[in-house]
């Protein structure tokens, strides 16, 4: 309506843009994504884990204290004021939000329970390039089960994922590790376990490993250590001889298994955590081994600790081998997409009562990317019919055309703008059309229908000189009986 | 660890509970919703939508004053403060991020752009029974065209749409009117358009008819209305006549079309929008007669307004006609389940160029209800085959066989807990499986397996003595080969 102008004033108006660290995505990675999450579904599906949906928000103090972050324990999350005065949280992890729910439902659930969820976390972080603040994650959990079967089973689903992601043999590598043999190793080092501090401090100093290299990390496991801008990170106050017994585990020089494990042996000495660290670790081998899970897909390493303060036993990570192009241009190892672990106390944070749990989270996001460094072609949308309008008056006649189409199992849209024919036909280019329809009186007087073949003719024309294109056009376009618009259109496409 | 027992003291644990208006959903839910979510995917992508997806938050302002609920303009949003300062909000639609989105990258977008997008939304209102402050919404929009052949498209797809959900013609209707009709009564009958409020007033009042009755809307459009709690609610202030004017308008008392038609041209007097209204709609039902889309499935209702002040034309409202129950076990009638309508002048808040924009809404969660109130199926899981473990060593055995199930296309799991045999089989009844797969050490001595099947063991256990139970249990057993187990499976699934 000409009356109706909010806002006129141009001072008023707001800017179109998008929160910083939010993005809009479009129809291709939406089409990637899908097929990511349609086959990581089929797989979990098929190991009987059944989907749950919990909501975007959760009372912060349900959250509690399990941030991704410890160092920053009142960032990390968006938070809000609910009306009644309690505060709420959108969800960082999915897995804050299953504890929740396993501990409100306990009674009612068939343990183990097995359950997987898909959607977005919220992170309430600087965002930065490739570094948003939503993100989506694929996580499946087991909680109710101690048995290191439930760990077995989930490295197995994660390796049958990423191979039906079109991951070859070789592509990744899931790699293995258990808390109990760290928490052995600082127990036999006269590090207390109870001092959670510190106990954090020494696993994100350990986590930073790849990143920090060896000198890096002794710093952080001693004094502290100051980066490149000049800020200094308080270290876990370990003794040297200390920090170097966690260097030797995490970063062994053993010349093959046997040595390595008779090193962990020597690094865990009498401690009980540590042996029954070693005792779990085993058994999860020998089930995958027995499943022919070997180190081609699955490997010990005492390298990967996790960052996560909550994990209790058996941890790992699913890393791709191969190198990438980064957002620089550098060639780089594109690393970790998927990780988890064994975590029997979230639960209890609620109920007072520990419950066994085990779980894995897929990075969609970064698995995604990654899938597309490597070519992988993201299922493309069906080929597309434009149909033209050639006057106003042939608009109901595009209409039965394209439901014609459509009928016979084809994408066909009719041209709803405003624009002339010459308009309709960029439309139809830049729409990526396979092929355009043209059907105006003249068409129609002859009983014959007018197709264009887009894809040939955008072809033909950059084969040729411009003057040429004319030709090239008319190459590209080919008039059929009416009655035959179904078949030709099928043929054209290579589906007859 | 036994030593690690994160606020062991009670008074210090956070009660396990959903924020309020939030809710877990289950699997039977969530593959009802993603049944209906890919047939309306399949049926938009067929028409050429391509998706889109933007992220949950918006700042604030570009949010702007299009809420929900004009009465509360500072409520229905969930908001919180940016580091920066900056004011962000969760969305409440998902039509002001497409008008943010357009505005954004009006230079790139091919015209029309035509997008679907289907996600979650959020309102921070009042939760009460069935009323959520999350859901599911699926739009579909053409931006970028004026053309009366948009809106019929939307008409003709969101139909379509419906029917390949499986409702029948006849189980809905799609009621259509046009705002610039009512604007023109409005003019005709001495109401300023450019009285933004007032006219918002109107539109509010109109939309309450099916509530409140005529009685109750010449209240809203006079002097005000006090509700049974109390409360007052301020009027339009409009005189008798007047009101009365909009009364005949949106709840005629013509015996036929043509009587009805010539009252609205009589209350539309000389009025240059009531004429343009008349024009779109002709135009509109036009098309739709053409491609045979009659009033089986769209009809012309002018009592049929929508609340949202920012439509500018065509205005229609999907309704379904069949009766339910509701939460109190009343019988209703559903009622609306999509809506949506003309509205050219979003965008032009951002850019200050009006944009023509034609949208459709489908409220999924209520949908889904209305389906479910049917006795529609949802899409079931595959039937699951559960694989019991006699004793630890017997782990490895179990996932093995899994595995060579699933490699057969079956659904299957290895009982992953720490019980006993018993608890075994009433774990994987209570999971709904289909069949027990039981292989222990005589089994194996023998080269069988033994299936049970956990469907017909009910059946026979309900059908008999319970002394009888015992046999009824063996009937519903099978030892089998152990070379034939698939096939014997599948046999017993019906799918052999």
């Amino acid at each position: 309506m000409a009356d109706s102008k909010p806002e006129a004033k141009k001072e008023g108006r707001p800017k179109a843009r998008l929160p910083r660290g939010f993005r809009d995505r479009g129809a291709a990675e939406i089409a990637a994504e899908r097929a990511v999450i349609e086959t990581v579904r089929k797989v979990y599906e098929g190991y009987g884990f059944e989907p749950l949906e919990t909501p975007a928000f959760e009372y912060t103090d349900a959250l509690g204290k399990f941030l991704p972050d410890l160092d920053r324990p009142n960032e990390g999350v968006f938070s809000l004021k609910d009306d009644d005065g309690d505060w709420l949280s959108l969800r960082y992890d999915l897995t804050a939000p299953l504890a929740r729910h396993v501990a409100a439902n306990f009674q009612h659930l068939t343990k183990p329970f097995r359950r997987y969820q898909t959607g977005p976390v919220w992170r309430n972080e600087k965002p930065g390039p490739g570094r948003f603040r939503e993100f989506l994650q694929f996580d499946a959990d087991t909680v109710g089960s101690a048995s290191p079967s439930a760990d077995a089973e989930l490295l197995m689903m994660l390796s049958d994922a990423l191979e039906a992601l079109g991951l070859a043999r070789g592509d990744y590598v899931i790699k293995l590790n258990n808390r109990k043999l760290l928490d052995g190793v600082l127990e036999a080092a006269g590090i207390a376990l109870d001092d959670r501090a510190r106990r954090g401090t020494v696993l994100r100093a350990i986590d930073k490993l790849d990143r920090l290299g060896i000198e890096g990390v002794i710093a952080l496991l001693g004094e502290g250590r100051k980066d490149e801008s000049g800020d200094f990170t308080k270290g876990a106050g370990l003794s040297p001889d200390q920090a170097q017994r966690i260097l030797s585990f995490v970063a062994p020089d053993a010349k093959d298994e046997e040595a390595h494990l008779n090193q962990i042996g020597i690094l865990v000495g009498q401690s009980a955590v540590g042996a029954a660290g070693l005792n779990e670790l085993e058994q999860i081998v020998k089930l995958l081994m027995a499943c022919g899970y070997g180190p081609d897909r699955i490997v010990f390493d005492t390298g990967v600790v996790r960052g996560l303060d909550y994990y209790t036993g058996a941890v790992f990570e699913a890393q791709l081998t191969f190198p990438v192009q980064n957002e620089a241009g550098e060639t780089v190892i594109f690393g970790s997409v998927a990780g988890g672990g064994r975590y029997d106390d979230l639960v209890a944070r609620f109920t007072g009562q520990a419950v066994p749990a085990t779980g894995v989270s897929i990075g969609v996001s970064r698995l995604i990317s990654a899938l597309a460094s490597r070519g992988a072609k993201p299922q493309a949308l069906q080929p597309l019919v434009v149909v033209t309008v050639m006057d106003k008056a042939d608009a109901a006649n595009a209409f039965q055309t394209v439901a014609e189409l459509r009928a016979a199992g084809l994408r066909a849209e009719a041209y709803v703008g405003t624009q002339k024919f010459g308009d309709q036909m960029k439309y139809a280019d830049r729409r990526g059309a396979a092929i355009a329809v043209i059907e105006g009186g003249d068409e129609r007087a002859k009983g014959e229908v007018t197709l264009k073949d887009l894809a040939l003719g955008a072809e033909l024309a950059k084969s040729v000189e411009s003057r040429a294109a004319w030709t090239a056009n008319r190459q590209a376009q080919v008039s059929v009986p009416r009655a035959q618009l179904v078949s030709q259109i099928k043929k054209l496409l290579g589906r007859s």
